[in-house]
């Protein structure tokens, strides 16, 4: 129970797209990921997920719009819905997501990151 | 599925010590609240709270010891630990934490919010 400065948190997330633990709770994990390029579209079936923009901004593009998300803001992405982040330049990120969520949704490829680790 | 701009969020928090909801996920909400002065020592029996300063800064007082946090910082005080909010100045805080949590935790007193309105 010591807390935790965010931005000195960052200095150890060294991968795009590789999100870190910094904090558990109620089943929910508190993530850091630094963003960079384009991610795969990919839905989460049972997990609400919460992007909060910490430096730079990024886009998230849904099937039937997108939505740019700077500094000081966030999103909510519902269960089930398709979503496609991208950041044209380096964009850090705070995630809020049950601890059973898996970076890639319900697909499998070269940029799943199984079993995170804390920071 | 809006994003959500925090700090233009805070201008509709108008009481201090009285969380306002701006998001739902899995179960747990986000709140803001501002907080200014000293808040009575309470426990959540059964949900861990996050407090992410954004702006300002606060002290937390356990039993046997004291945080500072400050913009920038978080920490999760986990369920059953007896906890005491200070802000010797204005402070602008986030709040992790399930949708069943009272700000007071098992006390119910004059500072009880019930039925959080969404901001």
């Amino acid at each position: 129970m010591n807390k935790i400065n965010i931005s000195e948190k960052f200095d150890h997330v060294l991968e795009y797209w590789s999100p870190k633990i910094i904090g558990e709770l109620n089943g929910q994990q508190v993530k850091l990921a630094k963003f960079l390029g384009e991610f795969p579209r990919h839905k989460h079936d049972n997990e609400d997920e919460l992007f909060m923009v910490i430096s730079g901004k990024m886009e998230i593009e849904f099937d039937d719009r997108t939505e740019t998300i700077a500094k000081g803001e966030m999103i909510i992405v519902p269960k089930g819905v398709y979503h496609r982040p991208i950041a044209e330049s380096e964009c850090l990120c705070l995630l809020f997501e049950p601890s059973t969520t898996i970076n890639t949704g319900g697909e499998q490829n070269k940029l799943t990151k199984n079993n995170l680790e804390w920071i």
